[in-house]
């Protein structure tokens, strides 16, 4: 069935998956939602004697005493990101124990989780839902098919979406937790492996049948501050390390230095400022991509120039918010992941840098989400297509490279989304009439800033009117791909099999695209 | 049919609540549980435009946007306690537009909601579902069976498990939050009515079908820091005041003076420490009433002597808890309800005095509250009969005085409940051969300490054994009972009606008493 927006989905994905396919961005909004819960077994109580204790020896053993079976899903959270040790290790146990058909639920997955492959290859796992990943061996694998059911690709906001609707129903939660009490009490602000908000884990704890909290720093009762609290706990287990904060701030997280990149974020805080963006009460996110935070910094010198004060800046938070927020050009900062100690460190002392929920972020069926007050996205891609359709799942070549994040949740809600890129990346033009993958869908994409000129969307009658006299180079996006594709000296068009080896949810958990295993093995 | 506690509840009453009769205190824990969750409407959403805003004019106008109709269920929760306003301004409004049948759920009501009265008499408010209330012509009026259904009085665990569990469905919730935003982020920390924590309104805002945010101090967005968070939010209504914060340290929140009853509280702290209960790594909970506050200062003053650092104290907090914690007496405080100006102060400048939410305090279906960790719980009670039961909710003419609160929460987890007053009141022994109303089973209550002596639940062998070569004055419940009714010169034995007034529910949701209507009117 061809989708809205115009990507066949195999009716045997629709029926194996039971999702509709994707009708359009708004369809799902200001609709009636039923929200449930799983179960859960209430502690045992007798007089005068201490509860059990939660506490468990090892990962061995709570694996034993959740009684996790064959089939069953486990989730985990992405906080630690390329420094996490607990899903391998919690993974690697499961195997030992020969259970196999293993539902992976985690909110992300980095390089760092390449053991996972040879479990796939065995079989162990068998299912990956996630809403974010890096490159690397386990996304080849992924792309490969050596997963027995197709992947998952929920956008950050959809996956608390889906927890709460009972679509995602998770087993057994594993949560890293760099300080956590013998009650389960926690927070990821204090210990070695502090790594700042638990954000993404917070639907789990909520909603998971059991939850166990895997901990490097058991501290005494009461943990303080309780950013999960214990009632929703069953387990703690004491490990050595949950990680390597060294991993946290992986990849780039600071300003790029390219000329190149430099001159885009300048065209794209110049353009925000002419499009009337950039003004008091103003709220604003980027990723943490090297333009992405020239872009940040830029439109900081314009609100420092002209005194503005804004409002929020949400996200994942790098060093660059932190600093706009002690300087007072944002009233408070939004998180759901820290991406560097500057900002691990900010969410602990400044009570002005506060911790949310996915849902709260992101979820569409609440009664109103962060994104949806969300001014400026400055969003990423790796492909875009003159429908103004993103890519950031799959290279052109078809392999799979990252995941939705929050891309097209905030690409929704944001009153102005801008895709900032290199419109010539590898030797090829990033925008062409199909993208392998749509992410996002084109509606909710306002403006492409690239180094040779900007396209704003024609559903933006309002933008272009607006910068109709701009010196900036505005033009189509016709335009602008033709000048990309005579600057471009490769076009690459893979082959595909009929495999689907990855479904893309939309935010609203309908079926927005697929994945499907390339030809050439990567 | 006669329950564990030997009450006879009548069958019409089963039948009408559809409740089991109580089986005894521990007979639903290490059970199989499932939340539910009510509906929500998604916020929706629009490319390029602000979200509708959340903020309404007014009450009146709110009232009209939620849909309320006749029957349905508005919830309020009590941390302004006698200071409050937005209960009579709510029910007044509700009454002007000619709703009837409305179902109050608050978790508690105070002397202030004197104006529902009138609102009973003309069968706008049918029903009452509370935790806590304070004597007056609101408790008078629910003793005289003003109110055409049964009021149902919860436990402050209770209140959350049935919320979670669907039995107490909530269609509008009205929270007073002393600071908000315009999209409902909201916290009671700041501003001119602050009260502290909002941990009572926590489950209202997360089951409920709409939840409404009344606040006199309408901040930038964001609030900081957001304890209920913006998307459990549908409603934000700016009004000129929400309470009187005068109205928070209502009551006795000072140790006593009366020298019989500091006697009773230094012979509770010493037998206390003979039973071996002050020690390290203790924690412990007492109400706010005079003598248990002094029963806190004389067990603070033995920790003193011999440096016994304790682990948390925890419920409503007073300034003496307060000072304890900074004295390092205890590592931390869980607060679910600011008692006086001191504990506001603190809960919002020191992060080791923390909100916890009704759940993560008593509820009964999580995977371990607070209370099951508490060592010292030190309870009040109007009556008690030789198997130790309580009674909290009536005076011995019958009428209501109070509600259950914590009190079969905290003696349940707790490993050892002292009930600490004096045993004659008001010429009448407090000991009885059966309490007007059980509230909490004898089962769960190890200690009486009176003036006249002190009495141990059989049950409790090892406290027998322990306490055995002690020189306080030790004796049966009976002995002591046989004290009480010597020194006492009045019995009281009022004459009931058959018409049930209230619903006594233990906190795992059963019937452990009924209410009947005295013959005398109140």
């Amino acid at each position: 069935m061809v989708n809205a927006v115009g990507r066949d989905i195999p009716e045997k994905i629709i029926l194996e998956t039971e999702k509709p396919v994707f009708e359009g961005a708004y369809k799902n909004s200001g609709h009636d939602v039923k929200k449930i819960s799983s179960g859960l077994r209430s502690a045992k109580v007798k007089k005068g004697q201490l509860p059990e204790s939660k506490l468990v020896a090892s990962i061995d053993e709570v694996i034993d005493r959740t009684g996790l079976k064959d089939g069953m899903t486990v989730s985990f959270h992405h906080h630690m990101r390329n420094g996490d040790y607990v899903v391998n290790t919690v993974m690697e146990a499961i195997a030992r124990k020969g259970l196999k058909d293993i539902h992976v639920a985690a909110s992300g997955l980095f390089k760092c989780h390449e053991p996972l492959v040879p479990l796939i290859r065995d079989g162990v796992i068998t299912k990956i839902t996630l809403s974010t990943i890096s490159p690397g061996p386990l996304a080849k694998a992924i792309t490969n098919g050596y997963l027995k059911h197709p992947a998952v690709f929920m956008s950050h906001g959809g996956r608390p979406r889906a927890i709460e609707s009972g679509e995602l129903h998770i087993d057994v939660a594993f949560i890293a937790a760099p300080c956590c009490d013998a009650e389960g009490n926690m927070n990821g602000a204090y210990g070695k492996s502090a790594c700042g908000v638990l954000s993404y884990a917070y639907a789990d704890a909520e909603y998971a049948d059991q939850v166990v909290a895997v901990t490097d720093n058991l501290v005494s009762f009461p943990a303080s501050p309780v950013e999960i609290s214990q009632e929703k706990v069953d387990y703690v287990v004491e490990v050595e390390a949950i990680g390597d904060p060294e991993g946290i701030s992986f990849g780039p997280t600071k300003p790029t230095e390219d000329s190149v990149n430099l001159k885009i974020a300048e065209t794209t805080a110049q353009f925000l400022d002419e499009a009337g963006y950039i003004r008091d009460g103003m709220s604003m996110q980027t990723g943490a991509g090297g333009t992405s935070i020239a872009v940040a910094a830029a439109v900081g010198n314009i609100m420092r120039a002209r005194n503005v004060k804004g409002s929020f800046a949400s996200g994942g938070i790098t060093s660059y918010f932190v600093d706009m927020l002690k300087e007072g050009l944002f009233r408070g900062l939004l998180d759901v992941q820290c991406f560097d100690s500057a900002a691990i460190e900010s969410y602990r002392d400044n009570p002005k840098h506060m911790a949310m929920s996915a849902s709260q972020y992101a979820n569409p069926n609440t009664k109103g989400a962060l994104v949806n007050l969300l001014d400026i996205m400055i969003l990423g891609a790796t492909e875009m297509d003159i429908d103004f359709n993103l890519n950031v799942v799959t290279g052109s070549n078809g392999v799979i490279l990252s995941s939705s994040g929050g891309n097209n949740d905030c690409a929704a809600g944001a009153k102005i989304a801008v895709v900032v890129t290199n419109l010539v990346k590898r030797d090829m033009c990033i925008l062409r009439d199909n993208v392998t993958t749509v992410v996002t869908p084109g509606e909710t994409v306002d403006v492409l800033v690239t180094e040779y000129g900007i396209a704003i969307n024609p559903l933006r009658t309002d933008l272009l009117e607006k910068l109709k006299r701009s010196k900036l180079p505005i033009m189509t996006i016709h335009e602008l791909k033709a000048i990309g594709e005579s600057k471009a000296a490769k076009v690459m068009n893979p082959e595909f099999t009929d495999k689907v080896v990855a479904v893309v949810e939309y935010r609203d958990g309908t079926i927005i695209d697929v994945v499907r295993k390339p030809v050439q093995e990567f």
